[in-house]
């Protein structure tokens, strides 16, 4: 039960997603305390900073209770005309810059964002990947599967498609992703369009009574749906991708972002191991 | 010119993601150092802290340099675990979990993550985000748009898809988009499926110049990618964007991330207009 309120204030010159994320784990922590949210991204002028600098004050004097701000600020002008505001200041960037400068024997830039060619690189590689997701989704194309940094595999439902793009727009990576269908498993092969890239494929599963859950919201009472046919499903998927020397991973209790730090990492070790051989 | 190298070593009980954008962030503030990166997520016991630990002092011995350690530990006693080894620790929760504390009056769980309801809950709402904008992608259909919480236009490749991907998985917000294409601008008038929802429209635009060079690596040489067509789609799409009454923004050195996060601002702006009036 939520006994408290207080209202979180979340102040970045960039996006803000970072503050907000980490604020994010550390209020789990507080769990008896309901938190409002107040957002103030993109905050790279004086002129902005006055406008939350009332806004805070506002605030305060509103619930009665001083704000918490959770800021990522590289302009510490900007930040320092917010710090005049009565709330309690939690700055990521200021409490780590100090120890990085004196640790490397430098001096931060204090510039906001990276350099527009390493982002304008970046950017352009994430682009080209959520592209390929796109067009390497759920089996649509096999063409060009040379190129994919990995190709998931796994029964209708088990989690390929949203796996894929989020390793494409987060880490950059050509992820596709092919179905295994009823065909497969009565053949009980791999489809022959992923047999020269076997060293690219992962495999997702699930646990039958989460896909039936899944499966149901889309069509309601089909057999596809059922719980049988889940069963029978997953059951014919991990035979088969064993045999095959297929790894995978059980997505029943994890969020796309640890399946997608999980493959990160599993796509690593095999480069790793093929490098070293 | 980077003119020396230094390894940083990110360590986290969840996915890491949080510790690496922060640490890139910070890291970005000294242009002239080289970082190596390495990564270990998901340390949660004490036996795959030690193989951290193992792995610091080894990569000390090899740089010739204590290694830096930014981490997102929620567990203090793995955390304390890892600060045996001899690297500077940068401890994003430990960092802030204190002044957090005395503020709110209350000791933290200490807990990883979230509790799984509330988890469960947020998940279930991005991925049904994202099948609604991979369904509404590009025109795909215009069944359903009522329960869009805003819908894209902007001419092809103006960074509609992934936009609307990232609002999907970021935030939970179920974004469509809509192509404006030559027909519009020959008829003078929005496509008559979007008529109903014109408070859900955003537009997207972009410089003609950087239009020109996304559609020149889809179809070189084409008619479809040349400058000139470029620039009379953008005036023709801004021109009819203005006359309907729709507000717009500019993709050109923008992010995703950054057009998202505006994206979001604008929406709760006319959301909350739309609760005062």
């Amino acid at each position: 039960m939520k006994t408290a309120s207080r209202t979180i204030v979340f102040i970045s010159d960039g996006t803000g997603i970072t503050a907000e994320t980490l604020g994010n784990g550390l209020l789990s922590q507080f769990e008896s305390i309901e938190f409002a949210h107040v957002r103030y991204p993109f905050t790279d002028s004086m002129e902005k900073a006055d406008v939350c600098l009332q806004r805070i004050t506002e605030i305060g004097r509103k619930d009665g209770q001083r704000p918490v701000v959770i800021m990522t600020m590289m302009d510490g002008g900007i930040a320092a005309r917010l710090r005049q505001a009565d709330a309690l200041f939690l700055d990521l960037f200021e409490a780590f810059i100090a120890p990085l400068e004196q640790e490397l024997g430098q001096r931060s830039t204090h510039s906001v964002g990276r350099s527009h060619s390493q982002e304008n690189r970046e950017y352009a590689n994430r682009i080209a990947a959520m592209n390929f997701a796109l067009a390497h989704d759920d089996g649509v194309s096999a063409a060009d599967l040379k190129n994919a940094d990995v190709i998931l595999v796994g029964v209708s439902r088990s989690g390929k498609t949203p796996t894929s793009l989020y390793l494409s727009l987060q880490f950059g990576l050509k992820a596709a992703n092919y179905p295994l269908i009823p065909e497969d498993f009565e053949r009980d092969r791999l489809p022959d369009s992923l047999l020269p890239y076997r060293d690219k494929l992962f495999g997702l599963t699930i646990a039958p009574e989460q896909l039936h859950r899944i499966r149901e919201e889309r069509r309601p009472n089909s057999q596809y749906a059922s719980l049988a046919n889940c069963r029978a499903e997953v059951a014919a998927a991990e035979s088969l991708m064993r045999r095959a020397g297929i790894d995978w991973l059980d997505m029943t209790s994890r969020s796309i972002e640890e399946m997608a730090v999980h493959l990160l990492q599993a796509i690593n070790v095999k480069r790793q191991l093929t490098i070293d051989n």
